[in-house]
């Protein structure tokens, strides 16, 4: 298992409740690949959304991402942490 | 007060004392500009760093960094944030 975050683009004029249910539909079905998102961040302005997870790997993110109706091409492993 | 999500490029190979130094950096002169750097993820096989902070704006994020010794011009405001 490591930490991931990935990257939406394009997301220009998302809503908190649109972002929320996103973040729904991943929980739905993240147990079926392993994968727990833990948290997401959204710029409205540029379009942007980072999300947290912990996965077995990128692969597993994208499949689960897919799966929800919101796929991702950019995933990275961040293998350290600071806080 | 916002949220922002700022991104680094270029740290391909960064080691944890490495981002332990530069959010060290960071914490020591935040202060200065009102900006709190709550925690950093860094992926070293591709380069990327990605820094949360709480900040009064996009340029007091740039600012703290670049004196820091890390300038960033990817700084997003992410006013939308799940967990």
């Amino acid at each position: 298992m490591g930490k991931f975050m990935d990257v939406h683009h394009g997301m220009q004029g998302i809503t908190a409740d649109q972002l929320k249910e996103a973040h729904r539909r991943d929980l739905a079905i993240e147990a079926e690949e392993g994968v727990h998102f833990e948290q997401a961040w959204a710029d409205p302005n540029s379009g942007t959304v980072y999300c947290l997870s912990d996965a077995p790997s990128a692969d597993a993110v994208k499949r689960v991402h897919a799966q929800a109706g919101h796929p991702v091409t950019e995933v990275h492993e961040v293998s350290l942490t600071v806080s």
